[in-house]
């Protein structure tokens, strides 16, 4: 354990994150560490455009890396599920010619999702249900899905077999084809028409900061921006808005962010992707943008300051938060 | 292997059987043997009173009891379920607290439930989806749900902690409860509305010797015949309708049978089955009643013949068939 910052910082006491999946969990580690030193809480507002239908259960992958690391359940060997995981039911499913092949449900996680599934049929919201599951992984960080509404990323490229373009679902384009097909574009269905949650609106406008995690700053991140009444609710609240890079010299701290951004036209840069947030004062999101050692540059509006931005452990993450805080403290 | 029947009874070409569970799996065991011999098809129907929906999966015991025997996948050991099975995602919903706790769900069992569930959802019906499932398990033997409508036996009793009798589903008693609470009675939920599928109707107007399985008379055989169009199908067949008792010497072959039959104030001896099922020509459903040794005895109508009842091995059961098929061929 690191003694609590002695910057001259204000110490914040309600510290929201908006974060993606494995990245932004591993980043959550951070926080929580972070949190648990300064006597602050936590609410984490994760992304829900990667949620898909699988064999009938409704899978939230972003919300389950999360809730598994911080439960201490995540599988960092495989990098993603929960440690000791079997595979019969998946076996069988393929037994029975059961499609998709190409997604791997583990046993554990089926129960997770068959859980979650019956909630939501029963007629739950997925924010009531992601506290229940919560209730047995005790993750410390209160999570909150962004939203309660379907949202789905798809994807719009062109896939082997097929000759012209089509749209299909995200997770089938990261997982089965692993980003690499021709692709054009990315739609998230129902992002326009879908409200963040009463719980997401009122955790932004009590923050006392606001961070943006190290995820993917097109799927995940972006679509969590890309709520309408989101966005404004983060560009309204009175806290100062800190996000971090997730690329190091171009190149992503994991996951296929570079891809992603090559999409939407943007450089694989810390740089570029604090410019495509852009400064609250300008339209954008961002107060202060966190980047590597020499990723450094100006941004209008934005305070840009370079850290160490290396996830390797709790500890080493806390010192990111740390430095997160200490620029939050400058934008004041 | 023994040799083809050499009695001077007629060889059937289209078997039907009636049947439940495990005890219609095993008998139905027979049946595929004896028919492999004389070259029959055989087509059963299955009573789907037992089936539950557990964690929002759609559970079919007699159906998989019977697909996994024929299949070969049958834990004659444990008793129920498939070999080999593993148990992960039933201790992972224990973890979260998700019941019912004391229905246990196999992982192996749950693919089959949710490519079942699944595909009812998406609109087919429980003889298609059952079809589709039995592509994997070539049961030999062809699998009809008795009706696609929802029948669910519940059951008027007191459970412990209740102190006036309620209605609990069939699964709820007989497996948490092991029918042992104060029983007052069987209701079958949405039994005299539905309707056999047209493949029922069909099979038995088709059938040249319809053969009742020695499956528990009350829930399984019980509510078959409770269906009315059902019943009145088999009253019209032209084939010979033969059962075979599932009691000997008064105890069921195996089962609860003389529970159930005490709870509708049945004597729980075969002779008492073969009275209540009653003879086609005074409006009951039997030509012929197959008992073991000792424990015959006149029923108005119907030819009553011993013979030995043991479903020991397919061989042996295939010899009851032999037997029942002779007792068929004394009717005409």
């Amino acid at each position: 354990m690191t003694a609590p910052s002695t910057s001259s910082s204000p110490v914040p006491r309600r510290i929201v994150v908006l974060a993606g999946g494995v990245g932004g969990a591993r980043y959550l580690l951070g926080v929580r560490e972070y949190a648990r030193e300064v006597g602050a809480e936590v609410t984490a507002i994760v992304n829900t455009g990667d949620d898909a239908t699988m064999h009938g259960l409704r899978v939230c992958p972003d919300l389950d890396s999360v809730m598994y690391h911080l439960g201490g359940a995540h599988d960092d060997e495989r990098g993603w599920g929960q440690v000791g995981e079997t595979w019969t039911v998946g076996h069988e499913l393929r037994e029975y010619g059961a499609g998709p092949t190409w997604f791997s449900l583990g046993d554990k996680d089926i129960a997770t999702h068959l859980v979650r599934t019956q909630m939501l049929d029963a007629g739950y919201r997925l924010t009531d249900v992601t506290e229940a599951l919560c209730t047995r992984w005790a993750p410390g960080v209160r999570l909150l899905p962004m939203s309660d509404q379907r949202v789905e990323t798809h994807v719009v490229c062109t896939v082997p077999g097929s000759e012209r373009a089509g749209a299909i679902h995200f997770q089938e384009w990261w997982v089965r084809y692993r980003a690499g097909v021709p692709t054009s574009g990315f739609v998230q269905i129902g992002l326009e028409q879908a409200r963040p949650t009463p719980e997401v609106l009122e955790a932004l406008g009590g923050a006392d900061l606001v961070l943006i995690a190290p995820s993917n700053p097109v799927v995940s991140i972006g679509t969590i921006l890309g709520l309408p009444a989101l966005r404004e609710a983060l560009r309204a609240t009175p806290a100062p808005v800190i996000g971090t890079a997730g690329l190091i010299g171009g190149a992503p701290l994991r996951g296929m962010a570079d891809v992603c951004l090559g999409v939407i036209g943007v450089e694989p840069t810390a740089l570029a992707v604090g410019r495509n947030y852009g400064a609250r004062s300008t339209g954008g999101v961002l107060d202060g943008w966190l980047v590597a050692p020499g990723d450094g540059g100006p941004i209008d509006g934005v305070l840009v300051e370079e850290a160490p931005l290396l996830m390797t452990d709790p500890a080493t993450t806390a010192a990111m938060v740390r430095a997160a805080v200490d620029v939050a403290g400058r934008t004041r």
